[in-house]
């Protein structure tokens, strides 16, 4: 315990200043006079891991890339050999995003390294910092890629994705910044899951919860997956709003509108037997080409997405819905049309990795309050191919994806004073 | 009673085959590949007008156009100066619309003008055929054109209507067909509705009520009104769909489907008070610029129409649904924004109308059932300057508005029976 207890608090002032200037640097370097965009295996990430790459050669640290191109950071002390714990997230973002979605993470884990330069401290497994290239889906439609090609998970399709905008393939960008293509593209592993003895990543939390209850951070206990239909059509009967009564009315929009106070209120059931569980219909649309004031719609598509960190509960819950659709589809007279279901598999954090990270969030002062993440992450890559995973949310406002992102400086410093202490937990 | 007795029926056979080649000359002559097209003041109702004009004068009726520019047949023995019942409706026709939406009436007037030249029978009233120009909203976005000009009720800004696809304004339009445009512009009366004892209309019915309850023809108890919005907008809070629970989402979709569903239900509870009512939700959309599969819809916009007969139920109707409003946007986080109300009043048929067709509808051996009009129609605008008016339905399927209207001639000469023999009641 004396390592956790010289903690980064000590110099604090220092590393919270290399903090701010890391993150005002990738703000001016990377801003679209919007937000800032980091586009994946381009320009902007280039330049946001050149940013990161002078610094943390500037503190001593060794800087390479690995067959995936992706970004690391070593103590000089580590050749490479040893199995490490790593710490890692993303620097790439959506474009217009903000600055601390990934950034926050790869950053956490370069402050650490950096103490245990000025401290000469040695946690049991050397400490590495990765940064993912292309962990956000906004310009292939593949999120994680930096962290799925390492385990040999691109097949021909993700590498014949292409850029929006630029038209660019997948595997031209890999190239682009010296992957090993070849090997990418035989989905050979690039890494021995057992040379990592843990995996660690720091973000920022993109909803509210952390906000609302005021906890400057949490512990995550997994990652929801999810089950999506991108397109579902419900088909009804159009007509002349005036001229068709109830009795005769097939009406596609009221029909949805009854499916999804059904799920809500299966939603609140199943909160109240305490299952984790978010239901969400992001797009609905009228058929632009036929609708009208005075026409009753015959046709509305919606997107469906349900997620929890609980593979049964999501087949659960997409069994209830599968099953109000045939019950609405009698009782109003339409159809349902669905597109192919899509299945993320949750990820559950290490439960060794979870009460490490809470042990440490008590000795830094905070309560280690735990939390669902909803979005995916790299961990969540790590997770499921076997490595014992942790994360760490810090508080910050407005959510994540827009140029609004708030996250308080004190509060990354706790979550990097965290991150920090659970190095030497378990020595 | 006698003359009702020599009715239509002696030389149905002949009357049956004048409306039939009528209605093959129109769908011939205005055909536009996929329906028909009667673009009103313009080519296509002009040639309908033509078509009708010929088979008029070939049976020694006389022919001429009013102030509005809409089309007139007399009697001969009718020199103009007393007052008479109109039997109306209108030529023009929606883009790839249907052939009998308003052609119907005006040609069963027309048999009824033939008929009582063959017979030598006159009503006490003389029965003038008028078509009117402009019913439909298609083309100028205002409805009932010619109808609404003959009272004086077009203003500055419906005059300067654009045409779709052409541009030309209605006052260029109404002007290009020799219409008094001095005299319209100034809000002028164009018809003493003192000297118009009574109107009445024969329509397809633009509902499946009559084909669902098998009756060839219906007499008509009113037009209803409507209270509209064109668009409101529900806007709650956006967010990372999986990293927001259930107790600080402020989902709009969800809030508007909340919204429906309690619509429906008090829709359900005023039909069993036997209320009359439709209400339609035509237009549903979140924001294409935003909505993603997994993005919590902060904005959804929508429509709202309310149709009744009553003027009251109406307004009582429209004040739950702003009640609901304003508690969903309490219980779900949301607000409501509300473009202006649009208020159409309802028009009741004439009660001595009513019961006329009624009785007309037993004599030619029908039920004389009751119906409400869902759509708008010339008879309202009559019906709401205070003349007695009455309609009759005539069966159709596959609604209106459409290449596919399908109204059986058997039907439409049942229609046509009624009206003629109409014309003799209360003498």
């Amino acid at each position: 315990m004396t390592a956790a207890l010289t903690s980064v608090q000590d110099e604090n002032q220092s590393l919270t200043e290399i903090a701010r200037q890391l993150f005002e640097e990738l703000a001016t370097a990377t801003g679209d006079g919007v937000g800032i965009t980091r586009e994946c295996y381009s320009d902007g990430e280039n330049t946001a891991i050149e940013i990161v790459r002078r610094t943390a050669e500037k503190h001593g640290l060794v800087t390479s890339f690995d067959a995936a191109a992706n970004f690391l950071i070593r103590h000089p002390s580590d050749d490479g050999q040893m199995p490490a714990l790593i710490i890692g997230s993303h620097l790439d973002s959506v474009p217009q995003g903000g600055n601390y979605d990934g950034a926050a993470g790869v950053i956490a884990g370069l402050l650490c390294l950096i103490q245990l330069m000025r401290t000469g401290q040695r946690p049991q497994s050397p400490i590495r910092i990765l940064s993912m290239r292309g962990e956000e889906s906004a310009f292939y439609g593949r999120a994680n890629i930096g962290s799925r090609v390492l385990f040999g998970g691109l097949n021909e399709a993700d590498l014949a994705a292409k850029c929006r905008g630029t038209g660019r393939t997948l595997r031209e960008a890999l190239a682009s910044v010296g992957a090993a293509v070849e090997r990418i593209s035989a989905q050979e592993r690039l890494i021995d899951p057992a040379s990592v003895t843990g995996f660690l990543e720091l973000h920022i939390e993109q909803g509210p919860v952390m906000i609302a209850r005021e906890i400057p951070t949490a512990v995550v206990t997994g990652i929801r997956g999810n089950i999506r239909h991108r397109r579902i059509t419900c088909r009804g009967g159009a007509g002349h709003s005036g001229a068709v009564p109830r009795w005769l009315r097939k009406d596609a929009v009221f029909a949805l509108s009854d499916l999804i106070m059904r799920l809500d209120e299966h939603w609140q059931a199943l909160l109240a037997r305490r299952l984790d569980l978010v239901i969400t219909t992001g797009i609905v649309a009228t058929d632009p080409n036929e609708h009208a004031i005075s026409r009753i719609p015959g046709e509305v598509s919606f997107s469906f997405e349900v997620r929890s960190q609980s593979h049964d509960t999501l087949e659960t819950f997409y069994e209830l819905f599968r099953s109000e659709c045939r019950a609405i589809a009698t009782q109003r007279g339409v159809t349902f049309e669905f597109d192919d279901r899509v299945y993320t598999e949750p990820a559950r954090m290490d439960e060794t990795m979870i009460r490490r990270l809470v042990r440490a969030s008590e000795r830094v002062g905070t309560t280690g309050e735990l939390l669902a993440s909803g979005a995916g992450h790299d961990a969540a890559v790590f997770a499921n191919e076997g490595v014992p995973s942790g994360m760490i949310f810090v508080r910050n406002a407005n959510g994540s994806h827009n140029p609004h992102e708030a996250m308080d400086i004190g509060d990354f410093m706790k979550g990097v004073d965290i991150l920090f202490s659970a190095l030497f937990d378990g020595d």
